[in-house]
Parts: C-alpha cells; sequence; structure tokens
C-alpha cells in the first residue's frame, strides 16, 4: 500500500491502452480506487448504473466510463468501449507483482538433484525434491513444500504454504495461493473383505499455463490417468477438485465449489460458489452453474443452470417444505379431480 | 490434559462468578466435565432438559444448574441464572491458555525492519517480512507466514501453519487456527479478448479484536477497499469470505459457509453451518441463517431464514422430486380446475 | 511414474491373489493402466459395461474381468469374482509407497522429552512439541507440526504441512494429506453479557487404525469428552468434523462435507460429497447420503437419502421454484377443490 510506484500521465495510458480523454489529459493517474474512495491522483470506472450516484459524487481524478455515461459527470472522463476490462489493464499497469529477488535463501531444502532457475527465488522453509524444476523468475514462497520430480514453469508465484506432491507439472504464469495442495491422492478405495483398500493413485495433476487457484483449494492426482486443468482457468478458494477430472480453457469456478473424480468441464464455463458437480459426468463448453446448484446428471447444452431450494422465514419454510414429501401424492390427487371434473362436466352436457 | 493446574474451592468460585451454592462449598474443584464423564474434583453443568438422566446419575463433585433444576439432584449444586454461561467462565478459569514464552526461535526468519516485541513468542519455520509488526504477549505459531507490513495486536494467538499476507492488519486478543489464510487475493477477473485478467488485489484485511478464525478458514483482501472482520466476530473452520465483505461485529458462522464477494452481513447474526450466501447482499442484523441454506438475495429483516430441501429415503424423493420440474404446470392445471369448477357450481346453482 | 519398478509375471499374481489365467501366464506386468492407456507390460481391468468398446480395443497386456466378460476380449485374461478389487490388490502390489528413509533431518526441531522411533522418518520443517511420540517407520513430512503430547502410531505417513494440536491420538497405518488440521478448537461459545465467550476446548481427537485423512480437511477436539474417528474410517478432501462427533468403523465421506458438533455416525456409512450433516444427530450403521444432501434430522434406519433440489434451466427454475413459496396455498386449493367437486358429485347423484 505504501510503496512508491510509478506514476502515468492519462496521455500514455491512453497511448497505450486505446479509449479517449474528455477533460485533462495531463493530469497523473497513480492510483486505482472506488468511485466512492477515489481522491486527487487516482482513476475510477463507472460499468453499472447502480453506482450512478457514486459517480455524480465522485472526487476521483478521473473516470473510466462508456460513450453513453460520458455525460454523467464532469470529472475528466476516459471513454472506452468496455470500462471494467478497461480498469482492469490500468490497474494491472499501475501495480505490477513486486519483482522477484533472485535466489534460495539458506534456510531452503533443495535436493542437489533438483534445478531451480537463477532467476528463480526460493523463500525459507521450502523444501524441494529430487529432481524438480523450478523455473525462470518463478517465485517459491516460505513454508512451501514440492515433491520429487515436480516441474513447475517460469513467471510462477507460489505463496506460502504451497504443497505439491511428487511428479505433477505446472505451466508458466501460474498464481497458487497459500494453502493451495496439488495432486495429494485422489479418493480411490476398493471394498473387499470388510474393510476400504487403498488404490495407489499413480496419476499426476497437470495445471496449464495462466492458471490461478485461490487458497486452500485442493486438486487431486489421477487414479491412474492424470487429472488436467487446462489453460487459463480460474479457481477461487477452497475448491475441490477430483481425481481424473478436465477443466477445459478458460473456465472459472467461485469458492467452495466441488468437482467429484472423473467429470469432465467444457471451456468457458462459469460455475458459482458451492455448486457441487457429481462425478464421472460431462459438462457443455459455455456451461453456467448458478451458485449453491448441485448437479447429478451431465449437461449437455451451453445454458445457465440452478437448483436452488428458494429462500424463506423459517417458520414459512417450514410450513411449505413439508408438502415437499407429498408432491407425488398431491400429483395424483390433481390428476384424480381432472379425471372426476371431466366426467362430470361430460354428464352435464349429456 | 495432564498439566498440574491450579484448584478452587466450589467458595472460591462463587466469590468471583456469584450464584449459590447448596451443599458443601468446601470441595476443591481441578476441572469441568459432562455429566456422564464426570468424577471426584470434577464439576459439570446443567442447560438442557435432555440431559435429565444424565443429572441424575451424574457423580461430578458438584452440579452448575438453575433454581428450577436445583431439586433434581443431592450432588453439590451450584445455582445461577445461566448455568451454560457459568460453565463457560468457570471452564476459562480452570483451563487458562498456556503461558507464552517470550523469544524468538533461533531457526525463525524476521525481516530486520520488523518489530517483534519483546514478549511476544515467535515459533520456529516462522518466516516475518518487512515493516510487520508483532504485539505483546503474542504467540507465532510454527511454519507460520506473516508478509510485509502485516499488523498483529497483543494477546493474539497464530496457531502453526497461518499465512498472513502483506499489509493486513490484526487487532488484539485475535486467534487464528491452523491453516488460517488471511488477505489471499480476491476472485476478482475481468473478461477481455478471449481470456480471463486478473485484476490487482490492493485493498487489505481487517481483523477486529476478540476475532477467532477456526482452521483452513480463508478471507480474502478487498479488490479496492478493505474487507472488514468488526469485532468479537467468530468464524468457524473452513469458511470462505470474499473480498470487500464485511462481517459486522459479534456475528458468528459455522464450518463450511461461504460468504461471496462484497456482502455486508450486519451484527449479532448467526449463519449456520454450510451455508452459502451470495455476492453483494445486504445481511441485516440479528439474522439467523439455517444450516446448508443458499441465500441469493438480500435479508432486509431480522429472523431465520431457511431454504433446504427437506431429505427422504431415496426413492421417494426421486418419486417426489420428479415433480418440481412441473411445478408451474401443475399450479396451471389447479387454476383451470378451479375455474371449470366455479362455472360449474354456477350452472348448479341457475 | 519413472521410478524403475518390479515386475510380476501373471502367474505370480495369481498364486498370490488366486483367479485363473486365460492366455499366457508368463507375460511381465510392470504397471497398471486403464483399458484406453494400457499398453505392453501393462494390466487393465474391466467392472462396469459402460467401458465394454474400451475392453474390445485395449491393448492391455492382460485384463482383469470377472467370468461372464472372460469372451468379450481375445487380450491375456485374468478371470477372478471382483475384478475392481482385485485390480486395486495388483496395483497395491505394483505400487507400493516409498521407502521410509530413517532419521531426523537436521532443519527438524524435536523437544528433548519427545520420542521418535529409530525407524521414523521426520522431514525438514517439522516442529515436535514436548513428550510427543512418533512410532516406527512412520513420515513425518517437511513444515508439519505436533503440538504436545502427540501421540502416532507406527508406520503412517503425514504429508507436508500437516498440523496436529496437542493431546491427540493417532492409530497405526494412517494417512495424512498435507494441510490436515487435527485437533483445532471446536467451535464453543456461551453468549454472555452482549458478546461471545469462548468455551475451552479440553477433549483430543482420537484417530483409530488405517484411517486415512483427504487434503485440507479439518477434525476438531472434543469440547469436553474426545472426538473419536474409529478404524479404517476413510475422509476425501476439505472435510470439517465437528467437536465430539464420533464417526463410525469402515465409514466413508467425500470431499466437501460438514458434520456439525456431537454427531454420530454409524459403521459402514457412505456419505456423499458437499453433504451437510447438523449437530447432536445420530445416524444409523449402513445409512447413505446423497451428495449435496442436508440432514437436519437422525437418521435411524439403513438406506439412501436424499435432500436435492432438481436442476434445470435457469429460466425453467424460476418459473418452477416461485411456487415453492406457495405449496401450503396451493395444497389448501387443492383440498378445497376436492371437497367442493364431492359436494358437486353428491348433488348429482341425488
Amino acid at each position: 500500500m505504501n510503496k512508491p510506484r510509478q506514476v502515468y500521465r492519462l496521455s500514455e495510458i491512453v497511448q497505450r491502452f486505446g479509449g479517449e480523454v474528455l477533460g485533462d489529459s495531463d493530469v497523473s493517474i497513480s492510483q486505482v480506487a472506488t468511485l466512492e474512495a477515489a481522491g486527487p491522483g487516482q482513476i475510477s470506472f463507472y460499468a453499472n448504473s447502480r453506482y450512478r450516484k457514486q459517480l455524480e459524487q465522485t472526487r476521483a481524478e478521473a473516470v473510466i466510463l462508456d460513450a453513453n455515461a460520458s455525460a454523467s459527470t464532469r470529472r475528466t472522463r476516459l471513454v472506452c468501449r468496455d470500462p471494467y476490462a478497461y480498469f482492469a489493464r490500468v490497474s494491472a499497469l499501475l501495480n505490477p507483482p513486486a519483482a522477484v529477488v533472485a535466489g534460495i535463501h539458506p534456510l531452503a531444502v533443495v535436493h542437489p538433484t533438483a534445478r531451480v532457475a537463477n532467476s528463480a527465488c526460493v523463500g525459507p522453509f521450502v523444501a524441494i525434491g529430487a529432481g524438480t524444476e523450478v523455473g525462470d523468475r518463478t517465485l517459491v514462497g516460505a513454508n512451501c513444500t514440492l515433491g520429487d520430480n515436480v516441474r513447475i514453469g517460469s513467471d510462477c508465484r507460489l505463496h506460502s504454504g504451497v504443497s505439491i506432491y511428487h511428479d505433477c507439472i505446472v505451466g508458466d504464469r501460474v498464481i497458487l495461493h497459500s494453502g493451495v495442495i496439488i495432486g495429494a491422492d485422489g479418493f480411490g478405495l476398493a471394498w473387499d473383505g470388510g474393510r476400504w483398500h487403498k488404490i495407489p493413485q499413480i496419476g499426476r495433476v497437470l495445471l496449464g499455463d495462466d492458471v490461478e487457484v485461490g487458497a486452500n483449494t485442493t486438486i487431486d492426482r489421477g487414479a491412474l490417468d492424470d487429472t488436467v486443468i487446462e489453460e487459463g482457468v480460474k479457481l477461487d478458494n477452497q475448491i475441490q477438485i477430483g481425481h481424473n477430472c478436465r477443466i477445459g480453457a478458460h473456465t472459472a469456478i467461485a469458492g467452495c465449489a466441488g468437482v467429484a473424480g472423473s467429470t469432465r468441464i467444457g471451456r468457458y464455463c462459469r460455475i458459482g460458489g458451492s455448486a457441487m458437480i457429481g462425478g464421472h459426468l460431462e459438462i457443455a463448453d459455455n456451461v453456467e452453474v448458478s451458485g449453491a446448484t448441485g448437479v447429478s446428471k451431465s449437461i449437455l447444452k451451453a445454458g445457465t443452470y440452478t437448483s436452488l431450494f428458494p429462500m424463506s422465514l423459517h417458520r414459512d419454510w417450514l410450513r411449505n417444505a413439508s408438502h415437499i414429501r407429498h408432491l407425488d401424492a398431491l400429483a395424483g390427487r390433481l390428476r384424480d379431480l381432472e379425471a372426476r371434473l371431466a366426467e362430470l362436466e361430460g354428464k352435464k352436457n349429456e
């Protein structure tokens, strides 16, 4: 928050990312902020009409907005097609990740056969196993553990306390947040002789380029084949991905969701928070699953799918929900009424 | 369990916390226990009539109960208004947290610009970043990682394996259990040019005084503004709090619940286990959300809210649940029947 | 993946585990694989008719199947009663866990009063508390923290980053995956004087023999008595077990499930992923709970139980779900219709 940082004139920003300035393009921008909180030197954005009031009252140095909204404020404006995406670029420009300071901390334990790039940074209390590779400019935070024969690409960031089991492969520019576990054993059991027997999980986890994985999310290694997370997939916190799943490129999954084993999710899907997706299913490309939705069948067609019981006051819930257990009987009574009424109407018309 | 510990006479306990002893107030109390398990020197409590039988059979040295129940046993009784709250105080008296042994373990890595109080305890394999402060008598357990410019108050307990990202602020008397992640990036993405772009998360997490956070719970840093957990909030295990949420003072949330980004929960709320609360919502003060309830709309009035599909045997569920997809048609058929029957009744009365 | 490993002739496998070879029993088997991926030296299995096509096309060296299926391929067959369980044994034979290399890493911190077996392996950055015991051939991975007076049996595997709080007891042959937290405080609070007061959690966690616990799963210590996980219980990832629960022997629970405090689950149960089981409940032996099911009442009889709201396209959900809040009124209107129709029919027959 308090780091000195690079400052850009609005004109420089427009030169990089396009768009048009209405007002003084010489103003200096040092940080992004919300419409409500922004002050001198800060740029904000307006992308949703529910923030109209905040737009009118903002003291931001400049506001990113689209042509339709450009008359709504007299502050300096940066007019573009997609204000939110534009804002994302400006914020990334103003807030680059901290530079990686190359070197292996003296209190890290790196196996002699591991290959850590000279430009990589390995923090204290990191254990790196035999044959493991860490790519250029990759940061491995404190207290991470990398098993044997792991391969991590370049420009990755492993925050503190990440564990990666043996043989897993991580692409380039991957971000793993604290507490992420990659490659723990899948839940593979066979019932035999009155007890469960563990099935060795000999597959791996493959994470594609530009994947981001949120805090405490777990991705299990495959039982026989690999678990695959394709490029550009974004996983939020506390998600569980079962063994042998495949998550298609550029799919985003929100927090607390679970995907049971051997399920294949397509590309460009959006899965809501706390959604539960059963095992051995197929989810097509471009499917959206609402939050808290349970998916127990394959979804073969793009669209938005939901399975939430509507919330109400508990006393109303008690009264209404009690009928759920009798819906079949209720439907039967309705059919019976229809038949009897039709008969009565028939007689009437005789 | 086996530590020698302080012993109190019943009379001393009453002197501290009030209440009245029926029986021998000279008996010594060394520990609390359930009615079923308690023996000599142990005090139990009775606060729920379903344990009447255990009360009758208990061999506890003394029992905490209210006036209505005081005739139900002949054991020594400690009569008070709220037996459970009284028991909590007695247990806290008998089971104080282990004293913090001041000092920084030689195998901790503390940045030279960090300020760790002389009375604080920093365990082995702890990494503490630049500019970070650790307050008086605060315990930082083994394998914790504190980023740069973190501020931790006094009398806090960070159990092993906690990660706190840069710039986050923790109040006094805060307890963070193992695996807690404070301040990981929120799930902020912009879709642009056929792929997700990460939006830098430049807000912080602010934890108020007397907050307790359960094992493996994650609280994301704000996107622009801060994520705020107000004083006295109690979070159970494996909870996910999204970026820019605000949780009001003294709210308690049970395990596995998730709160999506930018939602504001009021004060004195109680959120049940596995509840899922959507993003950008407002929850009023004193709201209770039942376990496993999905909240997809704001709740503006105190009360208890539920959205659980009633459980039944799977074969009954199959039969009844199949009608859910036809409820609208069913309601239409009902309206149709009503109209036809009214017409028939009209004719009848002609 | 690339380790040299032991190779077995098919005849040796049959000698160990029974069954009958159809074809060349001299072939050498070095690894298991799916029907689709298997090649020379690899054995696969066929246990589900949906993989019939893969069976016909497999290039596996040999296939494990039952008598009914033995005519479906000309590859070398190993015929047995239960192909999946047989496959599990073969895979365990071919993929034994890596041998434990005895010794304590110089960068581990072991309290002088702790007793670590000479045959145990303690990795780097492990902290072991006072009075704690680690049994024969047990592996404690990097960055684990064991509190005071913990007892771990023999032949256990604690993967990296496991935390076990003081006084907890772990049986023999227990596997704890990365990020597991055993014995954090249960969620015990008393409301008193306008704020929550913490109730000391003085019970322990007891894990029986042959228990496996998945990544980032948390099991809370008991409030007064112990939390007990009986022998052979298998817990998947990201499960939360509340204080004072008892999970009966050989029960399996899938990922993301939660069990609230003081609930007793019987033996041989199977709990689906993301299921939520409320507190203070009794679940009988041999109960199966479907994925994403919320259990708010005790289940006293074996059987399969479900509470999922059926998923549909969001627009259909909107239309149908809106009636849920009026089910009681709808049922009332149906009763009314029945009465009126009966009256009409009565008149008709007059």
